[in-house]
């Protein structure tokens, strides 16, 4: 009952267009949920656009209760046919580098354009942090109260598969719903990079130029998997540390070899506060999407994700069945401690483990 | 009966000191072989010094006879209480930069010093290539006839796991046999690196320096793995370009964070054609040990690195016990293709696969 009751406050919390919401619309809300809606109603709401039925759709693919999962997967193999038809953007950096503001304004720009812009955040550590990233919608006022806009906070989950997992479900519904843009942030540490990554079609680093050593602190791998380095706050005096730190970064683009892309990534600066930079950064999406349809690899990655994820998928669980059973703890805790003292080698305690 | 003939080749091959090795002695060894020596022995002989047991106990190890599998533990397992005294240094660098000349000229500099240095390879492709990498044992002349010095080519295999095994118990072997340091030499491309990376205490990645970009072509990682880039060639005309090349790769190094080791690894210039700068690089490495030691980080890699081959040696068993099997490897086709085709996700896909 306790469950029954978060979930429904997060999916109030996932409905859009707060202005429109008073008391008697989430009463009718409530009450239309005692009749709980079939995954038929949630799939022919999402594929007409409705707002309330894709939030409610996703609250169901986040669900731990084992009764849910049926009906998400009915939703989600009916969106399948409808999904596939954005794009993605994958937006990362270390926390204080403004990837709230540049969002609210790089989504703002976008739906300026004439885009439907679908905001979702993979942070494994949510669940503890309750919600570092997107948690605080009030960081994006503009795009919440944007109709082209759609803003979901990260799934909460255990394990940065289970979250990678949810979202990549979202994606599909997101995408069944007309958006044509989804943006994924994620926090600049730890491995919801990697995730994003294998979930994106274009990777965005937002950066800030440090007062000294600016490559200090960069995450192994992030930079390879870059297809843009945007310096955030290149405005005012922080201009000239900017320009500054477009050089070295520069630099350490062309340290690595060429993507198999094709792609050069580059380096941008722009002001997120004050609006500049972010179209130039927006051309840039545009000519690789133009660049790695032509060259397709575009459609070449797509399908390398999806071989990854089922991989994964499938690895995860093997792991997870043979490692999370307190037998096996002991008994590899056992064996370790026997490594230790020279009597076994990893392969013959691995040999041991296995046989049990 | 084939595979017999090869494997005795094979020892033949790693017997050490040749010039001592006339036809009567191999007629002897063949004889001995009828008798099939056993796993005491060998241990005992390897516990003494003696290198043809520690090559044919090699050669057990290597085997792929499973009834050889008993015997081949027996012998590690005697082993163990004697090993883990050494210093493991893993070399690595693209073909052409000069490893068998360099391994030659700092193998002979340490058996001059007292050492006793035994030199491995980890090379998968070599079951495929027969042995590209210290097949060849004529490039290290000195170091074949030194009777303080081993060299073992590479163990053939179908994986890089089943190779990274048998050189890691080799590596035990050998250290019982009262070899202090052991070089473990492999290639510069490939995934090879990572595994080597995760069986020595340290990393030396050999360089060129290149005409133009010094930094072009640089495998992802490799650069973060490295305890020290020593630069080979640097002489004669290539003086003034190593020069450069070193101040690229200082630059390339400082763009990574701070490795948990403390250690802040350097570029040195060396020329093993002229004996030049070797000796700056087993000072580097002494003072690695050193200051490993002393802040504990050498017994903690120790001890992850035996923790990660545990679980390493566990998963892979789990996946190609999952992957490997015609059926499945049909049925995964299949959902690649209804995956493509809009009609399932990785996941409920993954889903399916597990419930086989």
């Amino acid at each position: 009952m306790a469950k029954e009751k978060k979930s429904a406050l997060k999916e109030k919390k996932g409905i859009q267009a707060p202005e429109s919401i008073n008391t008697s619309s989430i009463d009718k809300l409530k009450s239309k949920r005692h009749k709980q809606p079939s995954a038929e109603d949630l799939i022919s709401g999402i594929l007409k656009g409705d707002m309330t039925a894709l939030s409610r759709a996703i609250t169901t693919i986040e669900s731990k209760n084992p009764s849910h999962f049926e009906k998400a997967n009915t939703i989600i193999t009916g969106c399948l046919p409808h999904a596939n038809k954005s794009i993605r953007i994958g937006i990362t950096g270390v926390p204080g580098v403004g990837k709230s503001t540049f969002i609210e304004v790089f989504g703002s720009h976008l739906t300026d354009l004439g885009k439907k812009v679908a905001v979702l955040a993979v942070d494994p550590s949510s669940s503890l942090t309750k919600g570092s990233i997107l948690g605080d919608k009030t960081r994006m006022e503009a795009l919440v109260k944007n109709s082209n806009a759609f803003i979901r906070p990260s799934a909460s989950g255990d394990s940065l598969g289970g979250v990678a997992r949810k979202t990549r479900e979202t994606i599909i519904l997101c995408e069944a719903a007309g958006f044509d843009t989804i943006i994924i942030e994620t926090v600049g540490v730890g491995q919801s990079e990697t995730a994003v990554h294998s979930m994106v079609d274009f990777f965005l680093l937002l950066k800030l130029a440090g007062a000294g050593d600016e490559l200090q602190g960069i995450k192994r791998g992030i930079i390879e998997m870059a297809d843009l380095i945007a310096i955030n706050k290149a405005d005012g005096d922080n201009i000239k540390s900017a320009k500054l730190a477009k050089v070295e970064f520069n630099r350490a683009l062309h340290i690595h070899p060429k993507k198999s892309s094709e792609w050069q990534p580059k380096v941008l600066l722009c002001s997120a506060l004050k609006s500049e930079g972010i179209e130039a950064i927006w051309e840039q999406i545009q000519d690789y999407i133009h660049q790695t349809t032509k060259n397709h690899y575009f459609k070449y990655k797509r399908s390398d994700q999806n071989k990854f994820w089922l991989i994964q998928t499938i690895e995860d669980h093997l792991k997870s069945q043979f490692f999370n059973n307190s037998d096996m703890k002991l008994a590899l805790e056992k064996q370790l401690q026997l490594i230790e003292e020279n009597k076994t080698t990893p392969f013959a305690a691995a040999d041991y483990l296995l046989k049990l």
